[in-house]
């Protein structure tokens, strides 16, 4: 049983291995790799769970991430990020030890990797399908074309790899099914236009949860899922009973006259990711915490601001004298990468503690 | 000379002793008790600098710090933080090694101190003037009375302490200066009223950077200031010039049609905290890197999103070709507590690595 004397990042560890292979088994009966996103939980320890699973290949967020994953025994690891070329002597040792993908989309990278680069790497060409933040837009083939033809031996134009990450503004399925058709539609047309062989690489959480199966792609990479969040649940990727973390946090202070309560539960544990809805801004959900895990979400709580330290949350009028200074209350996060970044460490609900690359 | 691999959190060690010489400087001209607040550099060799302008009692936001604080040679820590009471066996030793303070505001948490700690500790009850975050209502002096006469010896009621956070929320002098004033004479007339000998201890950056003189307050506790960061300069705080942190983000893309650049430098760089103006959210203000810190903020650049790894930053049109990956970028973060929290670590301009507890 887990004991919690402070802000603590319960994880619900069924529920984690629950979602991840439900993915897993999505992707091997869809014939596609399943390359999970390791950005979400930091982990070594997490990672193994993947490998118990079948997962071989992973994808990282920064070549820091890549080298803390390469020490622990991943040796197919795709940085689904562009190309920094400052720490381009870290890829050169990096490219050595592990079958290392790059995600480029400029000529000045692709050279920086032919001359600095002696082991050979995939190379992704980064594509935009709508989402607007990084890749080429998927209709400038030409561009796409003279990039794949300037990546040189021993390199090899792997494939293209998209983000849909214009899903995560969705809340409607036929919204995010139709970013998705049009994403892999687009990639399809482009490979066909490119005329080679090429893999095609896509992972946003929303889309990959709402599929019922993949067609017409490769290789899947979404990591979020495995803890999910109340985004991802306000989305609908994930129903509430899906999300595996949950912060613990002890109550410090109770306002009868405000129908408050302050908890240690701040900015430096939940982040400062927010949602809204008509009632304004909000950081997460409140639940009741219990030995097995943890309750329902209690709907008509409200976390409704994080100081660095502080969280305050208003409690209905009726509940809010049952609560009292060290009770500990439990608050399902808006965006699980981020609370797990700033938390460091996990602790399962058998007490268990499970460490990230930060500790 | 520093050098820039990937996300890098600047640290301009002049500035940063500047600004918190300047706060000694005024403390004691006014007479008044310097105990700043640790909470936004969380580093030891930082504490030495405060220690080395004659600093000897510290401000800390949690257990934890405290004792990291205290291992590191400070033995005058004020915990300004509503007492977690699941903690009480760490207070237990702490009071035994150090001199500690504690902010109470609750019958149950003097009980648990009465009982639990043997060794004395200063007890401050927590006031709230207007901010409604924590602490009883100034005008409730009936109820802080009850909590005082509930301190046990060898426990002693210290003294009043305030935080007037919502100078936070202000960007004009003259209304900082009525928080201040109404908080410091609230605070007054309440000590008259309890007719005992308390200290009365206040903190926030805003009205303590503002003010010329402290008076009626024994001690002051602001922590922000050493580094500042840009909610300050709007608040009015500081000029632009004082900030003494800047994360050095890598640029990864240029995007020459949307006149915009991405860099590795995200919400696990910067935090997600923002600021708004007319043209809506924005996540801290870029400046160009120069060998001996950085330039005056570009004000027409805008950071109009941040991602768990990207920032995305848009450019005047007639900039962009400037611009090419591989360059590195400065931002100064919208609020430095949170981002040097996420970056674990500093380069000082000399290109000394300076840790924090976290690393």
């Amino acid at each position: 049983m887990y004991k919690v004397t402070k802000p603590t990042l319960l994880l619900d560890k069924k529920k984690a291995i629950k979602n991840i292979k439900r993915m897993a088994e999505k992707a091997k009966a869809s014939g596609v790799n399943y390359r999970p996103h390791f950005k979400t939980h930091f982990s070594k320890e997490i990672g193994e769970w993947y490998r118990d699973l079948g997962v071989k290949s992973i994808t990282v967020s920064s070549i820091d991430m890549a080298v803390f994953f390469a020490g622990h025994g991943w040796d197919d690891i795709t940085i689904a990020f562009p190309v920094n070329i400052l720490q381009m002597d870290v890829l050169k040792h990096l490219a050595k030890a592990v079958k290392l993908g790059l995600v480029v989309e400029s000529q000045s990278v692709i050279k920086a990797i032919n001359t600095e680069i002696e082991s050979a790497v995939d190379v992704y060409i980064k594509v935009d399908t709508g989402y607007h933040r990084v890749g080429i837009w998927h209709e400038n083939v030409e561009e796409i074309k003279q990039l794949g033809e300037a990546i040189a031996e021993p390199h090899q134009f792997k494939g293209l790899l998209a983000h849909f990450g214009h899903t995560y503004s969705e809340t409607k399925r036929e919204e995010i099914k139709s970013i998705y058709d049009y994403g892999v539609a687009s990639l399809n047309a482009l490979r066909d236009q490119l005329g080679q062989k090429l893999k095609i690489s896509i992972g946003d959480t929303p889309s990959c949860s709402l599929m019922d199966k993949f067609e017409n792609v490769d290789e899947i990479r979404p990591g979020n899922l495995i803890f999910y969040d109340v985004m991802q649940a306000n989305i609908g990727s994930c129903i509430k009973e899906d999300i595996a973390v949950c912060l613990a946090a002890p109550v410090v202070a109770v306002y009868l006259e405000r129908s408050e309560v302050v908890v240690h539960g701040g900015a430096v544990h939940l982040s400062k990711d927010r949602l809204n809805d008509d009632q304004g801004d909000y950081y997460g959900k409140v639940v009741l915490l219990e030995e097995k895990g943890w309750s329902q979400p209690l709907e008509d709580y409200r976390i409704k601001g994080l100081s660095q330290e502080h969280g305050k949350i208003t409690i209905p009028k009726d509940q809010i004298r049952k609560f009292k200074i060290g009770d500990v209350l439990g608050i399902l996060p808006v965006h699980s990468c981020l609370t797990a970044n700033l938390m460091k460490e996990y602790m399962t609900l058998r007490g268990e503690k499970v460490g990230t690359m930060h500790l």
